[in-house]
């Protein structure tokens, strides 16, 4: 009933869907400008920069998690980082989330990565969630971000 | 006088010293198990995990700057993710730091990415740096973090 597996490119559209879906919970619905063309090229090109992991309740796509490597120079290897987690409204309830949270555990000790590392807005329920999975708030780290017309004007910073 | 290029293989014994200085700063002297042979897979092996630039003042390599790849799933597109940034002190004062951080948001620009993103202990005074440079505090979201036995626990969670 429950079926969890890697994402291939026929499920692009449903993806996004879910990003879209994603974005709007987190109140920024217009904040997705990513394409299906895009999401091709990032997950199945020859630069693959993320990999995509799908939940599916009675053979339909309702969740999905999306991640990349990141690294540890302390521990000098690779971790995973989860960039999106999401289920859609009507599939929750069943332990979908955990079960999507407990396969990512096991590609990263599979894989021989040290940690599973994520971010979540301050007001998302999810919070609790991931704290009883047993994820810790890393309180004392502050996120910094340069993007857009910014990040051009530092990359045209004069010597 | 100060000259920024890429790190190459016979770097990795100059950047693990780095590396361990930055771990002492963070009052971590002893968190870092990675080795020679860690950052020479991962650096240049067949799955590269990092990039990392280097520092040069007056020919030797003081200061490093390594990074990865991250994703947006909302601008479908990678950005750069800046896991560390360090110069040594007796070089401090002669704007390195600054040169580094233009030189990742060149590289940022040059390929296509959409953001640099970094973070930062609550206490370390670089805070006041990237600020000025333009780079903003993303306060709403806050980091989560599993790792060691706590990992492995999760992987072995019975479905």
């Amino acid at each position: 009933m429950i079926h969890i597996r890697d994402a291939a490119p026929e499920d692009v559209p449903a993806i996004l869907s879910l990003i879209r879906a994603l974005a709007e919970f987190e109140k920024q619905p217009d904040a997705v400008v990513a394409t299906e063309a895009d999401l091709l090229r990032d997950g199945w090109g020859p630069q693959k920069r993320f990999s995509c992991r799908l939940a599916e309740l009675d053979g339909a796509v309702v969740g999905f998690a999306l991640w990349f490597y990141n690294y540890s120079t302390w521990e000098g290897r690779a971790g995973l980082y989860l960039e999106d987690l999401y289920v859609s409204p009507e599939a929750r309830g069943r332990g979908l989330g955990e079960r999507m949270i407990v396969d990512l555990a096991q590609i990263a000790v599979r894989e021989g990565l040290r940690r599973l590392d994520l971010s979540v807005l301050d007001w998302n329920p999810a919070r609790d969630f991931y704290h009883r999975l047993g994820l810790q708030h890393r309180s004392d780290w502050q996120l910094y971000r340069i993007t857009g017309e910014a990040l051009a004007a530092l990359a045209a910073k004069a010597e």
